[in-house]
């Protein structure tokens, strides 16, 4: 079972591929997406779109996990990371990949065991549930959370 | 000169076509994306994408106008706001039809003459200047008012 994680943002959108196979789970391939800091908004918003479309091409994953969220620093920044989330939602659908949203709590008690979890700790425990020989950003970890919290909690083999 | 103007909203859309030729403005079409209520959401994100993908299939316009959104109500909204206008951002770019985004204020100031205008003043003032035999509602006056502020603002002949 192949799972896509999304961590959207704007400037820098996370994504990470975890397959478990036999029990065993491990990272597939992991990396951001970014767009050129002077690019308009809307391509930026665009290449979210395509990048993931791109992804999902190659891999072909079946289900894309990504985090429900409810709140953001304000008004302004809801509004950019509602942009980028809804260009990884229509790249989901629009290649026929099921979408599962968890909240944030549900992905840090997946994870690290408890809700408060730090960006670091989360670095590290998915750093270590995927047995992986380098520390990933925050960003790609974030991602990767994502698709580990979904294999555990829909308990794919 | 074929423009299309979109008033972007998750529940509902406004999309407006309006052509100036020989100095004349008229609209070409004009209506509403909606989805079921009990749809999920990011099935609504992306019928608004493939809906506007649609139009500009069907008519071909050059351009589009957008609202430049700077605030919402509150976070909640606005993050529901991000993703429909990001669709309509993704729809566009991917059709490679240039996008032109309108503070409120400018598209008010365009249409009805000054930027306090009511939702019922602009409603009537698009009505008039395209000539409409019949008053088009709140949402699709408000893609229409878009794309009239922009064939005023670019000057088309």
């Amino acid at each position: 079972m192949l799972v896509l994680g999304i961590d959207p943002g704007s400037m820098i959108t996370g994504y990470g591929l975890v397959e478990k196979k036999e029990g065993h789970i491990s990272c597939v391939d992991a990396g951001i997406i970014s767009s050129p800091q002077n690019s308009p908004f809307y391509d930026r918003i665009h290449n979210i779109f395509r990048s993931i479309v791109e992804i999902m091409h190659r891999y072909k994953p079946l289900e894309m996990a990504i985090e429900d969220v409810f709140f953001a620093k304000n008004v302004k920044s809801s509004l950019k990371l509602g942009h980028a989330r809804g260009a990884a939602l229509i790249a989901a659908v629009d290649c026929g990949v099921k979408v599962f949203e968890y909240t944030p709590l549900e992905i840090k008690k997946s994870v690290v065991g408890y809700g408060r979890a730090t960006k670091e700790q989360i670095c590290s425990m998915v750093q270590i549930i995927l047995k992986h020989p380098k520390r990933f950003g925050p960003d790609t970890s974030d991602a990767l959370a994502a698709a580990i919290c979904h294999l555990n909690w829909t308990r794919y083999k």
